[in-house]
This record gives structure tokens, C-alpha cells and sequence, in this order.
């Protein structure tokens, strides 16, 4: 089923448009950039991109894998009909109006039709792996290992763009909308066997099945690493769920404490969700006990102070004096990196008169690679640091400029306290 | 005193130098870019910068009204006496080697000299108004209305690199060093009558005089704002401040309440100082009460969690939903501004297929400029928002993507909860 999903060969798209700014011109546009074959059906135009436009789903001579509705709630359901005559594999329901504004009914008989259907009220699926776009997110992000699950079709766009100008990327996005057929748990469980996948970040609202969702988590979390942004803890944010994908967000006590249970890792914001899924995308979790070093007196107090209060294990900072030259973060470096009892190593620098940030950044990647533990990197500063940033990240070594963000990531890099 | 430091007209740099990477090169580039009479003393050279080199300050006829030394410890007393002897109106020490590492009656002697003393063991400091860069600090940052006063010159350095691609600025920025002189509480004082300065950011590690200090802050905290990132909090923390200037970090729940009941404002991290610093440099704090505007159902759920978390009162986020375009953010933010007990507005946009973001900076731009009232933004994504970030930034109003780091200022900007 998850095959006919993101990866069909045949996909027709009911809605397409090419009106500018219309979702089904969106979804148009992106399918059209795949190497699928699409098929466009619309029955008030002839063409549509230089393709035919046919009236309807069952006009379509070929087979269909996996089709995609996009138009007026009225129409959804008769369609959803056609697409069962035509015994399409797989849909995806874009449209929107369903049990989130109370019309339950029609979502059910959505589901009864026994095809397998992602949404209705999502943004769609993309799988970077094929260059596959099945949505109206604006465009496909850089490939990569972290797959990203989402009640949320607007933080899907967001974070594809925020993620522009980053170094990581990502092998599948899922939109859940309402989740009528094929719900969030079936998604983990589909991305725990994914080989293209190797974390997977997730934003929920609430869930329905709470024991299915809770069997996956445990089931996958044993497999590669779960990450969660739950929203919906405030009594206002809990009504705004309601309307939002009609979904219960539920008690955010029974959420926290089933994560844990589950092992699955809960973060606070969209920062830390990227943060965490960047870092555990390059590297592994590690026990507790982090080594830092340091340019910058008080780059070195703020660290202790962040880490400590996370009860994380640390040695004094190293302070290597405002004119450490790349020669002496390296004899630090290795010498911390060499201790059995130090799995992880914090550096920081600050822009000084003597400092050198390229150099620097290449020490860092070269005894990551002879030792192979987490390092983690504060260049703290803007330009001065650009190109040192960019030579840590393309060898999959993290930076975070603010101390406290690059701690909170330590916190949840470490699986024991 | 404060003349001398801030705005003298002839300055004597004592330890110039023309090698690359030093402190005493460093600081003559950066003092020869103003338009001062400036005196570049060095034994050990006739000509620096196609300029006469002094042997010593005492070789100068001209009166000099602010003498720096940046030379090795073993030779900063007898300078500083010829100094004395030269009648300079003020001095910063650079040079360290003094109490942060024992050697206090070197200080002490240092200080009964009588003459106005900044440092030792500084940074140095920095005036926008006039160019004054008087400092190894790289670069004069944008001119701006933040005063910046710091126990740690690399966390200046940091700072003015961060901020050199952001929209605010600096009037003064002081690096305290070990305050054998003028300290941090005579500093504040200073800067609460400084007319170029609207608020104050202050990286603390302790103090040694704290009635002293809690009087400076009750005193200006009632004419500007003054935000405290303290340091030095944790045990471990603790430890390395004093090795670092020598301080006591003290305990942290006293410094805190101190804050507190002199109403100056502790932020937890260089990020919050220099969000808070820009937001309060742009726009007076407010009461509790604050409206949400957003095109993601997902991020008002976020942004209600947060604001609730940190008992701010909200009214249930008003989503405008995916397809919203400026005039609805426009209708909605009107109807929001408009009401008596509405106090502070928070915008909040994702990149979605329908969305104006130039257009919609444009109208929160319109809208702030007729009701005065705070407005914060979150702009959700990358490079779809640069442009609109540009434009709200240029008219000071603040943008923060991730929706956590909004709320912590709005939590900061709001007075009574």
C-alpha cells in the first residue's frame, strides 16, 4: 500500500488547475517536475500544460496507482466513488471540510470505499528519493535521512523552508490531515522499515488510537530515533486543536508520560525538533559525561550553567584563553576525545584577534572522524564564522550559535542521566 | 571622567604595534579609524602607521586625555605612573595578569593612582556616536540605542559579529574587565543619562560592591530598561568565574531577587539579551493582555501553549487559515489594535501557496505606525520572508521564526502578570 503512495508510477491528479496561487495548480506543477507519469483531470478544460485534461478519473484508459483529490468538499465523494471504479491503489485527499468542521459522515464513507488514503484536509505526501512532490508544498527539500510526520500542513511548509539553507535533509514528509485511513502510527511503523530514513520527526496534535500509536512508537524507537513537538498543552491551545484537525489533544501528562515509556524523544519547539533531528541524523546518542572547551571565559561559565541545570555530567571547562590558536584546540580536542569516560565533547569559540575558524573547523573534522564520538560546535558569532560552519556541517558535525540551544540538543543527545 | 573615556579628543596607545594578530596592532587600527589626535607609543619602533612612535607617554608634548595600555604585565605599573606623571584624564588597562590571577596589590596599585581607570584585564570600549572604537574589538557595530556593558570581551566580540547582519544597533559597549576603577554600577549610572542610550544589556558574573550596584540599577531601571544575562549560576559555573575575572558569582537566588526588586529584567541567554535589547530598543513594554493572529492553525496551537506557559493572557488565536491574503491579516490585526484591552499583538505567517508577505509586512508597518502598540512577528520559514522581515525590521518591529523565542520576549515586554 505505502508503495503505491511514494513511489506509483501512474498518478492522476482530480482538481488540476493553472490559475495561479490554486492549490491544484500547486499540486500540479510539482507532479509534473516528477519522471511519473501524470494525468490531469479537470472536466472544464481541454488542456492543462500542454496535457490532455480529462472530465473524469474513469475517461483515464491506463491504470492508476495513486490518485490525487483536490477540489470542493461537495465533490469529493462522488469522486472518491469514481476512483473505487477505477480501482485506483492509493489516495490522497487534499481537500478539506470534513469531520474537522463536524461533516463526519462523509468521512466515513470516504474510508468505507476500503482504499488505502492518506488525509482528506492535508497538504500531501514527497518523497525526495524519486523527486516525488504530492502536495502543494512549495517545493521538494534537499534529500536526506530524516523523515518529518505532521498534523500540521503549514509547519510542513515552513520547515521545508527554513531547511533551505541548511545542511540536512530529508527522505519522506508526511501531511496526516484527518487521518480517516491510514493513520500516524501506520506511517511510523511504515518509516521504522524505510532504509532512506533514519530518525523521524514528528508534530502532533493528539491522536485517536492512543494504544496502536503507542505500540508503534515502542516498536520503531527501538529502531532509530523518534522525535516529538506535542502541541495542544494549554487548555486555549487544546480548544484550538479542536478546530484545527478535530482531534482530542488529551491530557499532556498521559502524552509526556507514554513518549518516555515509548522512548521517544519529546522536544518543546520547531527549533529543537530541527535541532534534534539534524543532529541525531549525523550522529549517535551517547552516554552521559560531555568535555568542553573553550575560547571565551564566559562562553565556558554559560555552557557549565545550562548543563548543569540539565544534569548533565561535565568537567570544568577548558578554557583555552582568548588566543587559542586551531594547534591548541586540537591538543584539547584529542585529548578529551581520547578519554574512555568523556562520550561527547562540546567546543566553543568566540571570534577573538588570534582566532582561527577555518582551521579550527578543520581540526574538528578530522578528529571526529578518528574518534568517532558526537562533537558539538558553538561558533559563536555571524560571518566570521561562515565558511568554519560550513566545513563542520558538510561532515555532519553540528553548530549552533547560542549556548543554550546547542545544550538543549546535548540533553537529548544523551540516553542516560 | 565619563568625557574622557567616551569622547576625548587626544588619545595615547601604549603598546602599539603594526604585527599582525596582536592586540596592540588590533587597537591602533581600530583608534586610527576615528577622527581623534591619536599618540602611538612603542619603545621599540620610530614609526607605526606612517606615524611618529613615542618611547613614552612622557615623550609627548601635547596634553593626552585618555591613555590605553596594552602592554605585558611586568611593565604596566611604571607606565600607568607615567601616565600619572603625564596628567592623563583617564586610563584603560587592557593588559591582564592583575587579580584574576592573584596578583591584587598590583591592581590596588594600579587604582591609587587617582586617575579614572577602566579595567585591567578589558576589552576596552566602544562609542558609535563618534567612531570610537578604543578596543580589540574587530569592528564598530551599527549605531544604535543599546548600551552594551560586559564582565566578558569575548562575548563582545561575539555580540557585535552577531549583530552586524541584524536590523539594531549600539551606542556604547564596555568591556568591565576587572574593574579596579570605575565599575559596572558607576557604568550604569552613567548610561541612564546617556542620551544616546534607550536600554541597557549587561553580561554579569558577580559584583563586589553590591549595594552599590542594586542602587544603580533601582536608580536607572525607573528611566530605561535594564536587561541582565547573569552568569555563573551553577556550581561548576561558579568555579570557573572566578578563575575567569576573579569575581564571586555569589548566589544566584539572591542576585535574582535583587533584580527582580530593582526591576531590571534577567533574561537566560545571549539569544533572549539581544532579542529582548532589540525589541526594547524599538518599542515601550505593555500590560497583560495579548492577541494572536496566524495562518497555521498548528502555530496558534504553539503559540498559545507557550504564552499560557508563561501566564500570559491571551484571547483564543484568531486563524485566518493556509489561504489568507494581506487584507485579512489587515482586517484582523485592525479589529485587534483597536480594542481598549488588547495591549500587544502577535502576527504569526507560514509560507503558504496563497500568502503576501511582502504585502503583509507592509500592513503590519501601516498598522503599528496608527495604534502604537506593540507588534511582534513570527514569520515561519526562510527565504520566503526576507524581504518582509526586511521591511518590518527597517520600521522596528521584531521578527523571531521560531514561535518559543517570540513568547520569551513577549513575556519580558509585558510588566505586570
Amino acid at each position: 500500500m505505502f508503495k503505491h503512495i511514494f513511489n506509483p508510477k501512474t498518478i492522476a491528479l482530480i482538481g488540476a488547475s493553472n490559475k495561479p496561487k490554486k492549490v491544484g495548480t500547486g499540486i500540479a506543477e510539482n507532479l509534473l517536475k516528477s519522471k511519473k507519469d501524470i494525468y490531469l483531470v479537470n472536466p472544464n478544460r481541454r488542456k492543462l500544460f500542454n496535457k490532455k485534461s480529462y472530465s473524469s478519473i474513469l475517461d483515464i484508459k491506463e491504470d492508476i496507482d495513486l490518485a490525487i483529490i483536490a477540489i470542493p468538499f461537495k465533490f469529493v465523494n462522488k469522486v472518491a466513488e469514481e476512483c473505487k471504479a477505477k480501482k485506483v491503489k492509493a489516495m490522497i485527499v487534499i481537500s478539506s471540510g470534513f469531520s474537522e468542521v463536524g461533516n463526519i459522515k462523509e468521512e466515513e464513507a470516504l474510508k468505507s470505499l476500503g482504499i488505502p488514503l492518506v488525509g482528506p484536509n492535508c497538504l500531501g505526501i514527497l518523497n525526495t528519493k524519486n523527486n516525488l512532490n504530492a502536495s502543494f508544498a512549495p517545493y521538494l527539500p534537499k534529500k536526506g535521512n530524516i523523515a518529518l510526520v505532521s498534523q500540521s500542513g503549514a509547519i510542513i511548509d515552513s520547515i521545508i523552508d527554513i531547511a533551505k539553507n541548511e545542511n540536512y535533509g530529508f527522505s519522506k514528509i508526511v501531511s496526516l490531515g484527518n487521518e480517516a485511513g491510514i493513520d500516524i502510527a501506520d506511517f511510523i511503523e511504515y518509516l521504522g522499515e524505510d532504509k532512506d530514513t533514519d530518525v523521524i520527526a514528528i508534530y502532533l496534535e493528539g491522536v485517536k488510537n492512543g494504544r496502536k500509536f503507542f505500540n508503534a512508537l515502542s516498536k520503531v524507537s527501538k529502531i532509530k530515533p523518534i522525535i516529538i513537538l506535542k502541541s495542544g498543552k494549554s487548555e486555549l491551545g487544546k480548544s484550538a486543536v479542536l478546530t484545527h484537525t478535530g482531534s482530542l489533544a488529551g491530557d499532556n501528562k498521559i502524552y509526556s508520560a507514554a513518549f518516555k515509556q515509548a522512548k521517544a524523544i519529546e522536544v518543546k519547539s520547531i527549533e529543537e525538533l530541527l535541532d534534534l533531528s539534524k543532529t541525531l541524523s549525523w550522529d549517535k546518542r551517547c552516554k552521559n559525561n560531555v568535555g568542553i572547551i573553550t575560547n571565551g571565559g564566559g562562553f565556558g561559565v554559560l555552557a557549565t550553567d545550562f548543563l548543569e541545570k540539565e544534569n548533565i555530567k561535565t568537567l570544568k571547562p577548558i578554557d583555552l584563553m582568548g588566543d587559542a590558536l586551531a594547534r591548541k584546540y586540537e591538543q584539547a580536542l584529542e585529548d578529551l576525545l581520547k578519554r574512555k569516560n568523556i562520550y561527547c565533547v562540546y567546543v566553543l569559540q568566540g571570534p577573538q584577534i588570534m582566532t582561527e575558524p577555518e582551521k579550527t573547523a578543520k581540526v574538528i573534522v578530522k578528529l571526529k572522524k578518528k574518534y568517532q564520538k558526537p562533537i558539538i560546535v558553538s561558533f559563536i558569532g555571524g560571518d566570521f564564522f561562515k565558511s568554519a560552519i560550513h566545513i563542520i556541517e558538510k561532515n555532519k558535525i553540528p553548530n549552533f550559535r547560542e549556548i543554550k540551544r546547542a545544550v538543549n540538543v546535548i540533553k537529548y543527545l544523551i540516553y542516560e542521566k
